[in-house]
């Protein structure tokens, strides 16, 4: 893999549940830190519409041919707004990869998901679809998946775009966007 | 100078003469380029709060015991609201500086604010008080002034902060960030 790829790192803002939307923010970053460019879009909170508004914002960037790997915090934005992985691959043509530093809860993670939404099925298939790779970083380990890229390229991605401690810049850098956005000042994680 | 100090780049977003504020970003920076935060307040366009409400985003951050420098894109913020780059420092009892790529042009300037501001002299003074120093970096030369640092310091901080071209990473984060908020997606000078 490439050593100057740039990545869409994809983080959504802190909101409340009596919010409508919340903003989510794409960073694209040259590994392993180096912000080029930002976006933005709205997402549904506890919606459906993550992977469509994704595919939307990238297809729409003026950045969209550098993105060569999109990079979301977890598989979910705006509550249990889950993102279709591999519809997001073959709708924009980039591999997709989720990473996240807690080991998701799929038993807790279903009876919220039984208890709340009546598609309850759908969301959980599309978290449970993809093989949950567990990555060594020089701190705490992450967990990825991904379509579009294989275990080992998972795992070269965490790694290459990593600067300190376990999260990678692309999502880290969303991360405090997304934050300052909303809240007028970044706050955690940084 | 220490090699790892933290300043802090701030920008204005574009904005239209008929808005009546324009969102000012900053972004705390770990020299070279280490993004560790943002923050983001408002000014009036043409107004004279931008001293004022800089020294309010500073003293309310939670990061502000980080900052080292205060480093500015040009003097003035959303038009013509000029900076009191004294003041500024004084008040948070932080060095400000101000970095440009372009020569400002006085005459052109003055002819600008006499036609526009009853307060031009104000306004000119504030300008033009602290003396310019051209610094050279590897790309074209730009032009700093600061209060709380010497000539030499000035040339260092620019130099030491600045990745890539000859904008310094504190000021081009906060560009990309303060446009992204205001027109989605970030532009230009990345």
């Amino acid at each position: 893999m490439k050593q100057q790829i740039r990545i869409l790192g994809i983080d959504d803002s802190p909101f409340k549940f009596k919010d409508e939307k919340a903003t989510v923010v794409g960073a694209l970053v040259r590994v392993p830190g180096y912000l080029e460019g930002l976006m933005r879009t709205e997402v549904t909170v506890d919606g459906s519409d993550s992977t469509e508004k994704l595919v939307e914002m990238i297809s729409r960037s003026k950045y969209r041919e550098q993105i060569k790997v999109v990079m979301i915090d977890g598989i979910a934005l705006a509550g249990f707004n889950v993102i279709d992985i591999e519809s997001l691959h073959k709708s924009t043509r980039i591999p997709a990869v989720t990473v996240t530093r807690d080991k998701p809860d799929l038993a807790k993670m279903k009876s919220a998901l039984m208890k709340y939404f009546a598609d309850w099925q759908q969301r959980y298939e599309k978290i449970t679809r993809l093989e949950l790779v567990e990555v060594r970083t020089e701190h705490k380990p992450v967990y990825a998946c991904g379509s579009g890229v294989d275990r080992t390229e998972l795992a070269q991605l965490v790694r290459m775009s990593t600067v300190r401690g376990s999260i990678p810049e692309p999502i880290r850098i969303a991360h405090l966007v997304s934050a300052a956005f909303v809240r007028g000042e970044s706050y955690g994680r940084s």
